[in-house]
């Protein structure tokens, strides 16, 4: 059964205090030039992959956003309000009937402090394609740059803001050079940090490794699958490393919730092969991302 | 003869490859929920003052707007019609005849990377009313708190993008302990960089001096007011400095576009008592800030 996937995404404003949600036509603008989004990146997202007719771990998505809110002092999201807001959207993505099972799709969540003229908050959900690119990247795996990153989570609590205008640039430079990605390294130590929006996981044998210490941003695909992973007898664990540990890997991955994963290809000048477990791998992390 | 201000904002669309300049009614919504402002806050912006009928230290804004754009990869602003957008949201707000010239205001410049769906930037001008509040520290100073910043200025060149989630969480956490701005510090060598939104002016005797080095965005209201100190018979010019050279000064201020300049009264514990040139540096920063 074929299935061609609507291009006009799907969009549901979530009244920020509980009350109605409405739909908003993906044609029309629905932000105003005074919020704080927009004047600050002053809000918090989650991306999450919606697949079989739901969105993927959602209880993960959940509880980041709220961690989010509170590290932002954003008001708590009314959870239950943005997961109603999600499944209207997704309902109305996929369509009726058996086709929305074969759907795979992109659901962004946007809560910001909102306008400065009303000071309340500015929520939305919106369901859509998932980009070619994004794919490509999964099928094909990545080349990735390293470069030292020259900024930090400020917060105690890293929290996931609109602030990726550094990260895009230092994107803009690795595509400019060859790359499809790039991991950031802490510049005072020469710790592996993380993809531009994705987290590193690292296998070699039996171990999944995923890079700790501070400057990270909890990773819920990573979690999804290392609790998958160790399920199926892989020793699954966090661990400072260098990018000479990449090198060194059987595998490296960037794994994320829409782009599920990208298998490294490449790290700067060093080519990494395919690994014999690539099939394995492959399906545990998709499964995981879908779970 | 008295002016009650506007409350209503003027907004002014600007075509980013040139073309109509159109009004835009503030009682609705500009901005799709694709615009990467939005989903990445990757975009630039300037802030002028408006008095006298004109945005003030326009030549200066406009330099720095266009190395903002180059910095972020951004096609380079058609400056003209940006400046042509200003006068036009200027006149709208100030209204016809003289009441005009009383009217002091803010004006925003925004240009963002524009909707994933379209690739074209979004660009627009709004003047609106100056906050009570930045109205209040220029007139009664701000009491400070200092704080190492734990990121810096990614790009070589500094741009004034619209990434400031976490400078706003850093001022509520100014806020909450009875501060109302923050100058922050390099983590590693101790350096005084800038405030939230502001440049660093320290004044001893006849010297005017403003922190040196890197990860500080170049100043518009503080190379107005350098040039005019420097034929005024002040010694002007920037140099690194630490916390302590601050708390040791005749006077300290921040300065920027709208609030133009607030006396530190307070740095951390240590109470700066106001210096006996007071009125002459206010004068000094008023003219140099409404050039």
């Amino acid at each position: 059964m074929e299935f061609t996937p609507r291009k006009e995404p799907v969009i549901y404003v979530v009244e920020p205090y509980g009350g109605s949600i409405r739909k908003h036509s993906p044609s029309l603008p629905l932000i105003f030039v005074d919020d704080a989004a927009v004047t600050r990146g002053d809000g918090i997202f989650e991306s999450l992959l919606v697949r079989g007719g739901k969105a993927a771990n959602l209880d993960r998505h959940k509880e980041r956003f709220a961690a989010s809110a509170r590290a932002m002092d954003l008001p708590d999201p009314m959870l239950d309000k943005w997961e109603q807001a999600t499944a209207m959207a997704i309902a109305d993505y996929t369509g009726a009937g058996n086709a929305g099972e074969l759907v795979e799709a992109k659901c962004t969540w946007t809560y910001t402090r909102g306008r400065a003229s009303t000071g309340r908050p500015s929520a939305w959900v919106v369901v859509g394609p998932i980009e070619e690119s994004v794919l490509e990247q999964r099928a094909h795996g990545v080349k990735v740059m390293t470069t030292p990153r020259l900024w930090q989570v400020a917060q105690e609590l890293p929290a996931k803001t609109l602030n990726y205008a550094a990260t895009m640039a230092t994107l803009r430079l690795a595509r400019s050079r060859g790359f499809e990605d790039v991991i950031f390294i802490d510049p005072d130590t020469g710790r592996v940090l993380e993809g531009a929006t994705s987290t590193v996981v690292v296998v070699k044998g039996d171990k999944l490794r995923t890079p700790a210490g501070r400057g990270i941003l909890p990773g819920t695909t990573q979690a999804a699958l290392f609790e998958a992973a160790a399920a199926q007898g892989f020793r699954a664990k966090s661990k400072e490393m260098t990018v000479d540990y990449l090198k060194g890997a059987d595998s490296v991955w960037l794994v994320s919730s829409v782009r599920t994963a990208a298998r490294v290809t490449q790290v700067d000048e060093t080519v990494l092969p395919a690994p014999k477990n690539e099939a394995e791998l492959r399906r545990l992390i998709a499964e995981a991302a879908a779970h």
